[in-house]
């Protein structure tokens, strides 16, 4: 449980969900040198459900914003639980952002923007924004957004 | 071509499939500091042909599952056909399982455990699982699975 | 702005269309350590616009390879305009190929030769191809084609 990132998360006042158990077999994260790699995540709810839908049919453009902030506490969680205590993040390297949308739908990059407001909120405007490739395919469950990253991090 | 690793895949009695000429302008392989990079491989037959179809109207999760341990196949193939005979992999990093699935699939993750069961019996419950995301996509030739992977090796 | 790249286009006389403003809360590069990573890039046009269209239904795969070739000279615009003067790409690592085609496409690995070729030129036939996987999904803005990249730098 990386200390430092659980005291800004305080600072700000962010509620987390429940860090979700892997859907199949993979770590959740994996520190290799100097950087954690984080493996896909959906939304998860404060109550451990998932939020669900197609972008673009089931859910609008900010509803999928909405799913892709909740990617980001659901990721925030993952790394809290998973890390140790000392680990400190410098900042965002790199994000998937994967939106669960439909052949016609044409604004992932907004989506996924409700992640990286996040991580910019949490790490800065510097820190916590790194390279992103925002796309459309198709999600387990039906979730609307899922989203891997790799952080950079003190050693 | 890495002898531990063959060594380890006669030891377990594998029986891989030709390794595959690259579809395009790319290499299969690329080892970059302590890293070893594995372009997107495809379900490669004995006889060297490849299996077809999409996941979930062709193929059902088990027949993807059966493709996707098909892919890790491939892919030791791959590895072993061009490393230097001294590589040593350490772990398995990074896993981007991509399904060739309808819309409406929802178990990309049960599909891509084949290749990671695979994995995680080649090198061991710790060191062959790494992160993974596992999704739906549309792939080249309509072929059902398509991976990516990242490794730590020796230096 | 890499002066040794910019000399090397000079050399073999490419016209770069403008680099593109982010499309959402990101970078367009990011050098961390010996490697370059670059967000994923569209296709831009000399005079600024987007090239548009689905592959295997509104572009065939000739005009989707010519697609990638703009999503390379607009990456190689980005690069150029966001890294310091003394940058020295030393080879490409690895590319992720991104083709907005439907469901029925199968030759994805075609259409992303059309950004390959064009590295294999600029940097050379070792140096300017690493690894790579070339796929089918849905694109922002309905661009034909969206690649990000990773490369090895001179430290």
């Amino acid at each position: 449980m990386s200390k430092k990132l659980k005291d800004r998360l305080e600072e700000i006042g962010l509620l987390l969900p429940p860090a979700p158990k892997p859907a199949g077999l993979y770590r959740p994260i994996l520190i290799i040198d100097n950087q954690l790699y984080v493996s896909g995540q959906g939304p998860v709810l404060e109550n451990g459900g998932l939020m669900y839908g197609k972008v673009g049919s089931d859910l609008d453009k900010e509803e999928g914003k909405a799913a892709a902030r909740q990617v980001g506490l659901t990721m925030l969680s993952t790394i809290i639980t998973h890390t140790p205590e000392e680990l400190v993040i410098k900042r965002v390297i790199k994000v998937l952002g994967m939106v669960n949308a439909t052949p016609e739908f044409k604004n992932h990059p907004y989506v996924i923007n409700g992640f990286s407001e996040l991580f910019a909120d949490v790490f800065g405007s510097e820190n916590g924004v790194g390279v992103r490739s925002a796309v459309g395919m198709h999600l387990p469950q039906n979730i609307p957004v899922e989203i891997e990253a790799a952080f950079l991090i003190e050693k």
